[in-house]
């Protein structure tokens, strides 16, 4: 259609970011609170002073726009600020998560091809056992490197030789600014490459009254790493609004409380682990939550009790869905229309469900043939996402994600309520969610098949109150043997992180199949349906 | 650069905002106020699928993609709708102001070159009257016809046909999707063209609570017409956010009081003028605001009082500037950070001045030359504005509206603050220029009003020998009053500095108005074209 006039050429780029933030809340807060116990306080205008600082050095560094440059750190103002320094000369910011085993750590960086690695020095054991393995990194930066160290540069140090006159790389809002691996359920780590557009545009909905409600007025403390999907978004999300931003590298309880209350925080994310460790820790010791008036929780499903805890507190729950693929926020929980009109057990019962879609994102459940279900609030099928922040394709994969209408299938199994609010009603087919973090079942089980003895492996999920779910592993032994327990755990340990070894292993004749002749984790979970690890009920019991 | 990876194609469309109302919020009401005064209910299920019928309507009218579709119509759900089905088949809105005079609605509809106009009864006269003139109009459909008409078409017969089994046009999110002129300053109207991008991004960024605020549990009700900019832009924010959209056709303080109580409105918009009839009215009859939370005052600056008026009974004020050009918000007054902490002076201060600009507006003033200027808060120069919702190229001119940056001049004069709050201080045509310095035309308008026996005034600059230019002011007695120039110059003493005194005070009895009400200074201007300072020669000799 010949154009006839029009609005303005404005490529959604982060760096507008920083760039508003600097211009409209120069002075806004943003609040550290270290590992080390010191607390630190800068501002946007120094954030982007040494953001373009930053971007000089990489400059200097001869990193080029399209480059990846990673950090293996926790919530800090560096952190932070070197989201912003590696966006800003038109690199793309690879956050990875410090906790992953060597094999996912090496595989992840050489397939990213990560030029810099910037670490907290917490995480310095681990550089230094990967960079015999890591092929790809040039230089290594530490963001806090202890005084007299001989190690690798450090953050302060690196950015000294340069003014910050500098401006941002400009380009198209599709460039990619961010990579975040996902621990796949089969196979190796898979690469979201986030893009300008799908991160300003997630941050422009995420603010909204209906999703975290974040104004100038927020104090917003995400619990959630920035490895996390961006910390779900929010660092994207203060520089828009001036809600004053809390990072937290230390997530002991008493620390957190301490920033709710000293910092006055408002709005507050994080797993439902994160909130059960806090909840604890206030029963016992009669701390507050302070001015929390609105926590967000996801990753995996938040407990009722934890929505009545928080609710009795007369702080409002958002309960949230989401993936990494998903940028992560796919629907939440905000009150209804009718919210005063319903009964408390109605609204527990609105809560307790995953929400309605942001606008933008839609949703759909299918059948295992591919038929569209109805939103019956009754029938349960495959659930699948589309919309602007939503993954097309893989990093470096040959082919989308999506299907020809755009449909990513998100492995997640929910039923769809007339009202639009989603609820899971099965977890992804063989993700074990342990804490907020995702435990690949089918890692665990090539593990265990590899130790002499065992024909046959399965692991699954079992309801635990501390951690959402522990892994529970289902062992057939080969014909003779008598391999025991012990020695499956001693061979696990060696190739599995610490974190994924499962809380108990049982012995069956054998296990479920379905008629293809694949293992049926659906009919291994009606068996043990009524399982529970010993321990974990002794722990239940001291609540 | 290479993709590796991607996010999802997903063009930001107008009709997705409908598609999500129906599917998150389909039962969510519209209350429509008909100027007969009747109230009706319709929702968001019922506008889809009566958008779709219409957009089956206009192709079988043999309307095409790109075509503009006008209507002439006050705020109801019938109008509603059609936007909905206008912009559906892939059509460009085209909103007409009923109140511009004969030859402004002769140029514009046969400059936009409209197929079909939809029109309320009200305006049948108009439109019989234009008919003859309008060269491009095939179709007359009325919104509301009489019963037992012999007129046009009405809206709900020519929709009767057809069965809503339709697919909205799709295409690209830079796609033209309504069209709105502006009253020029000099000669003809010029029109906006909204695209699909630009009007999706606004309302993101509308719906904020550092904006408008609106979430699900919102009662809106715009006291802005559809014709103004699209209602500032509400009937596209409300089914992004399922608040409930109360449209009225009757802007009688009354009607609008018992739509405040009747309907529990908690957020309402409008101009300076509309709130006080309204507080008119409630300070006489004892009526009250209801639930009332948010007003959004804009289109002109908010007088103090009013702003008071407002705080005094609990009520936020939102002070916006922005322009049809813009979408129209360009800034907002929502609450700092530090809001709590100011004095109730200081909150006012804040309040009187236009607010801060929203995340993608960029806003500088510049002086004569071009210069950019500082944001000190005294220094004032001609504001200049860029962003996705900013205009690029006026309808059908062969060059762009902006400068090589891309910074639009909105012709106003403003300051802009240390915080970026901005204060509009004139018109810049208006402003009058005093030996290099300039006098804001609008500030000694407001002093001159808030002397007693003053009801209206206008300042123009008039040519002189020395200075260049030195104001005029032209005062409107009120009735019965015989306030002279001396009074009005010592009140004018204790407000404005003295060399900003008007060299002159002229009595009339009426200014002339715009057709959308706003005092013209041009004609003004025309009026007093040969006016001359009697002492103008005198006073060179006084330096």
């Amino acid at each position: 259609m010949h154009k006839l006039g029009a609005m303005q050429d404005w490529p959604l780029r982060v760096m507008r970011l920083v760039d508003h933030a600097e211009r409209e809340h120069a002075d806004g807060e943003i609040v550290t609170a270290w590992a080390d116990g010191t607390t630190t306080r800068t501002n946007w205008r120094n954030v982007a002073h040494d953001a373009r600082r930053m971007a000089q050095a990489l400059e200097a560094l001869g990193i080029r726009p399209g480059d990846r440059v990673a950090t293996l750190a926790m919530n800090h103002s560096h952190h932070l600020t070197s989201w912003y320094g590696a966006i800003g000369m038109g690199g793309v910011l690879h956050t990875i998560n410090p906790r992953l085993f060597d094999e996912q750590l090496e595989y992840i960086a050489n397939h990213a091809e990560d030029r810099v690695l910037l670490y907290d020095h917490v995480w310095a054991p681990v550089v230094e056992r990967m960079k015999p393995k890591w092929t790809t990194i040039e230089k290594y930066i530490c963001f806090d490197p202890p005084a007299g160290s001989n190690g690798d540069t450090g953050f302060i140090d690196w950015l000294e030789p340069f003014d910050g006159n500098y401006q941002w790389v400009d380009g198209d809002e599709r460039d990619p600014c961010g990579l975040c691996y996902t621990s796949g359920t089969t196979g190796n780590p898979k690469g979201v490459l986030y893009e300008h557009r799908s991160s300003l545009l997630h941050a422009m909905a995420e603010i909204a009254p209906d999703c975290f409600d974040l104004s100038a007025r927020s104090v917003v403390l995400p619990i959630v790493p920035m490895f996390h999907a961006n910390a779900w978004g929010i660092p994207w999300a203060a520089p828009m609004t001036g809600s004053k931003l809390i990072l937290s590298a230390d997530y002991r309880p008493d620390r957190m409380c301490d920033l709710f209350r000293d910092e006055k925080v408002t709005h507050s994310a994080g797993v439902p682990t994160i909130w059960l460790g806090m909840i604890e820790h206030i029963e016992r010791t009669g701390e507050e939550l302070g001015d929390l008036k609105i926590v967000t929780i996801g990753g995996s499903a938040a407990p009722r009790a934890m929505i009545k805890w928080f609710r009795d507190r007369g702080v409002q729950v958002g309960h949230a869905w989401g993936m990494t693929e998903m940028s992560p926020i796919g629907t939440i929980g905000a009150p209804p229309s009718n919210w005063d009109k319903m009964s408390d057990a109605e609204q527990m019962d609105f809560v307790a469900k995953q929400g309605r879609s942001l606008f933008n994102v839609e949703l759909r459940t299918v059948d295992d043939d591919g038929h569209v279900l109805p939103r019956d609030g009754e029938t349960s099928g495959r659930l699948q996402a589309r919309g602007p922040w939503v993954i097309k394709r893989y990093f470096k994969f040959e082919e989308d994600a999506t299907d020809a209408d755009q449909w990513f299938d998100t492995g997640d199994v929910a039923t769809i309520h007339p009202d639009g609010t989603l609820q899971i009603t099965d977890r992804s087919k063989d993700v074990i969610k342990s804490g907020g973090e995702w435990i690949s079942s089918i890692e665990l089980e090539n593990a265990a098949v590899g130790c002499p003895g065992v024909a046959e492996a399965a692991a699954i999920g079992i309801p635990h109150p501390k951690w959402d779910e522990r892994p529970l592993l289902v062992c057939v032994r080969a014909n003779g043997s008598d391999v025991c327990e012990g020695q499956i755990r001693e061979h696990l340990t060696a190739h599995v992180a610490r974190w994924w070894l499962p809380d108990a292993i049982e012995f069956v004749e054998e296990l479920p199949h379905t008629a293809t002749g694949k293992l049926s984790k659906k009919m291994l979970r009606d068996r043990f349906r009524d399982y529970r690890f010993a321990d974990a009920v002794a722990m239940t019991g001291r609540d």
